[in-house]
């Protein structure tokens, strides 16, 4: 397993192309926040943005318009249970499907379109309720782009290891069994991709708050579609996720996420210098 | 009465542990915020928020679910007259019960609903118009955890002590008629327990404003969900909320409750690293 | 007619007495914002929570609730055509009738039900189309505490006196056949009491922008509510609104209301150390 | 083809006029924002707010309103189907049609009835959806104040260019064909009057995320309600919102359009002191 470099950042954030425009830094799609937990999505989405994508939707319920447009109108809005989801992903790069989805009969309906809508050549980040609902359902989920993004629970639900059992030989085996990456969420995440495992040596207890998971998937998914789908990306966007957690916790007890996704362009900047 | 020292919150307020995770800092759940009042549940769960505690969920009037994700995405929200929230109570390690809960029918369903479902070991904070509907009708809450925070009317209301009467001597006789702890807010806060009593040195006129009393309650619950269930937490929490609010009136002529709140993860860093 | 002096702030500003409760700084209740116009209450609002009112309260049309919590929990809400609409006018100290009211039958009915309801003892603010809608139909107001804040617009609708012809002399003399007082608002706003009259030496074009009347009838309420209703408290509050105007305006080509907003508490922290 | 001099900001964005009111610096407009994309509008409306311009409304969809007020309460809104639209319409200096509106029969009623409304004196920026509602159904507008602010792939389906053909002389056939003006925007935006053409110097790829066209709408609205229906206010509106995006883009990777509105009025405050 080899330890996140901290000089990784620097070298996948790089300085943009100056004749570009939206379409070239990717487009997005956040798939979750039932009426329970629309933070979630808006949290992934705000990420989404400030870490750099060209162009951010989100599919959620339509209680959560309001909050979403308020704190940020920088993203698009379609309730997911509209018929033209379908469309919507399949015009889009990167897909996050799970902050805050829950795991009811919407939430079902969801993933299921969800899951037939996408293509393999479409990165697809699996993140909270959308594992619980794979690992209930013994679902085989054959996209090679995906990234699953696992909290320790989320990945004894899907792999079958019990939190005591989560060594990195048997999280590698287990990952094995999974098309894509796997990230196994704790205070030193792990990552597996089909090559290679990777640790990130960073993280601070001042994380451990609501919404910092739903805040990573958001800069996976903005890292990916502006940096490219491969291993680089997705180890960056985790160190970035907690190297700026760190800085914040020097001054901060506890990093509420919105305050991590307020200082991503910043961050961002002085690696893009290196 | 013993004076609350000031080296107190350093002592309480502890560096996290390095491997921990959201569940190690406590789950809250306020319960409040009718549809005239919603505010005082969305102050209340933004100080749980920025004060620590790892979880916060918001039971409250559906018409206020935009408002609180609008201004706080990190939190979870469930309509207060949900019938899951018997479940949502018994999940949660800290309960904030009454901030705008008002006082109407809806009002005295969800204190019946809430105090059918809560535990014994469970810590539930008893606020606002809570007080006065238990005394009101002469209820009995025998939790040991309770931490009641009435001010001076609602204090009459409970204990029966007019104002004019309500000297130290004669609230710690009334509070030792009532379960767990009573915190009687004023210019200088009183704090009883059963087993001693303590007296907040701190608090500036700047505080007199709406919002200060529910902010006081998302401290609280941050509080005892990180730090435990006893007096050192709930003195170091009276104590912070009037250290921020004396800090910050040095240069605002009012201490605005958002204000307090956004200051709360810098203070408590540094009381951490004393 | 008397220059307002610029010791006048630090006079009325006063250290807030050290044994205080939210009571003490008073109730204050703005009255307005129909579907069009929502955001006019939410800057009234606003300023007169971050000017210091002890307890604010809005009256709105019910769209507005969720946006007036997402800006500001610190009020609380009651639709303006709430059949509980004169008991809460009847429980508070201040009262703001006019800001985004609009002229409709809604509107026409909230001051109908408003001016039934407030006593001679209550400070009344009769602002924008409340002026516009009593002017149409000639009605007198007998409140001894009005305070009337007219736009020149409005003031010729309210004293016959076209624009052109608004001289302090002629200003004077129609302010006189009104109950109260009357603040003729322009580049440079006059005041007029029962026995006086003052000029406002500042003001600066910058704030010549959408909302900023809105802003001075929530100062002037928090003035009034804390320092009382008299000439002092109403001339430094129109001062205060100028005063922090043109400090931002160094700076800021149009000073957003919001902007002000957000610098009254400093300001009011320096003059009360005077 | 003349590049817009590094001068002119400072020259267009006067220091106002001691004796003036909200009417003064003119009333904006902005029509769009529908359910799915109603950030776009209210970009749009607080870009106009923020760059000086005197009274701000917006038509969109009924259900922006809460997200509308709560980021920008200086904003009045009405929704884009109500029948006193064109009555609103007529009341404004400028009108921008198009941010957000979508193409669907909604959007088209809301254009027919736009373009019905306005009159030749009024100007009237024509951006997004609008412009390509307008190409796909051949329509000539006869407004000598539009302002076309297309991005090559909307100019494409407006002149009939493909994007490769897009050459200055080209582009400057094709806006000859318009009335007014026209904007083509890429990393290096082209401006074509009846008399000039101006080539802006300046440009990020941090800008290059969605929202900048929107924000950019509302400052052109600003600029031309403030200082006129001339080349020099559109070069100049052109220029500030790329300046500003550059100084940002310093130590921000990506420029959050939310970011750039709020430093409008200290640039604005620069220039005019030169």
């Amino acid at each position: 397993m080899k330890t996140i470099d901290q000089a990784l950042p620097a070298q996948v954030i790089r300085l943009r192309p100056a004749n570009s425009h939206k379409g070239t830094f990717g487009r997005v799609l956040i798939i979750g926040g039932n009426p329970q937990y629309g933070g979630a999505a808006i949290m992934a989405a705000s990420a989404a943005v400030y870490a750099g994508a060209g162009l951010v939707s989100v599919a959620t319920a339509t209680v959560n318009r309001s909050a979403l447009h308020a704190r940020l109108p920088e993203a698009m809005m379609l309730p997911y249970d509209d018929p033209s989801l379908p469309a919507l992903i399949q015009s889009v790069d990167v897909i996050v499907l799970g902050p805050g989805l829950g795991t009811d009969a919407t939430a079902q309906q969801v993933l299921t379109t969800t899951l037939a809508a996408v293509t393999p050549e479409q990165s697809v980040i699996i993140d909270g309720s959308a594992i619980t609902l794979i690992a209930q359902q013994h679902l085989t989920v054959a996209l090679p782009k995906a990234v699953w993004t696992p909290h320790q629970m989320e990945w004894q639900r899907l792999s079958g290891l019990a939190v005591a059992q989560q060594t990195p030989t048997s999280n590698a085996a287990a990952a094995s069994q999974l098309a894509g990456t796997v990230i196994v969420k704790s205070h030193r995440t792990e990552i597996f991709t089909a090559a290679d495992s990777f640790l990130n040596p960073l993280g601070t207890p001042a994380m451990a708050t609501g919404g910092m998971g739903d805040t990573l998937t958001g800069i996976l998914a903005a890292f990916i579609a502006q940096f490219g789908h491969h291993a680089g990306s997705i180890c960056a966007a985790v160190y970035t996720h907690s190297a700026i957690a760190e800085q914040l916790a020097q001054d901060h007890y506890v990093v509420v996420p919105s305050q991590l996704i307020a200082a991503l362009p910043a961050y961002m900047a002085q690696q893009a210098k290196k």
